[in-house]
């Protein structure tokens, strides 16, 4: 096998790593498993959340679960469109997930698209969350809602 | 000098082409030159902009400037706390920015903080940006409005 093929080969088993962590992370939240939430993110990993402040470091596992406990049974996290890129010891990832659930007490699901970027860098036991960035656009009107209403365009994905 | 030293240098240097693009930016935002603003940008950078859709491919030269033709005046951007992370020709940056500027019939200026991430690849004329993710979170409660009023936590920088 050329070195360029290995090299082609190693980035494949590398994004599918990566993508399977995004799947772990979807299946955490639906067994609304804090520790399992908590596991692929660095110690001091900068998250953007949805949610104030501007920055998290790290998760928190008391807040987690504290959250986790707002939902009336699962939360699905579905990702869709996500784009790995590999150099090496470092990737980054960016892509849309839809979260669906019900909040305690609502009438109604919760179901939107959210957009997602996540950068990672390799230690020796994989692969690690170091800056999450979680968003969903607002309305540029005098509502400034948040455009909950938007899905991801299908471009053959 | 040894090769460590060499590569500890040249990632120095790398750092700083990605912060000088990151000033380049501001600079763009405060002369108002749409063709500026769009020259660090790959031409299908998937774009995750404050404002919906969820994503825009590459920068639209019309719209950027429909856009900057909203303001009085310059737009000033001022990054804080940007981390950089060089491997190879692939990169990652992700800090804060304050945006301020007047629009155009508004009676107080705008003045805010944003989160921005930027993931970069290098081509023969320099970085690139191929990705950019830009939000503010917003309060979980029924008002649901973009927290405006947030500021980047000092740590020292």
């Amino acid at each position: 096998m050329s070195a360029k093929a290995t090299l082609i080969d190693t980035t494949k088993q590398d994004k599918a790593a990566v993508l399977e962590l995004i799947a772990g992370m979807a299946k955490a939240r639906y067994e609304k498993n804090a520790r399992a939430i908590a596991a692929p993110y660095a110690t001091d990993a900068a998250i953007y959340n949805l949610a104030p402040p501007l920055v998290h470091h790290g998760i928190d596992l008391a807040e987690t679960q504290a959250w986790l406990d707002t939902w009336d049974g699962p939360i699905t996290i579905e990702p869709r469109g996500v784009e790995v890129t590999i150099a090496g010891d470092t990737a980054f990832a960016y892509g849309y997930m839809r979260m669906t659930g019900r909040k305690k007490g609502a009438d109604r699901d919760v179901d939107f698209w959210m957009r997602e970027t996540l950068c990672l860098a390799r230690n020796r036991e994989g692969w690690r969350i170091v800056h999450e960035h979680t968003s969903v656009p607002f309305y540029m009107d005098a509502s400034t809602r948040p455009a909950f209403d938007l899905e991801p365009e299908s471009r053959g994905r």
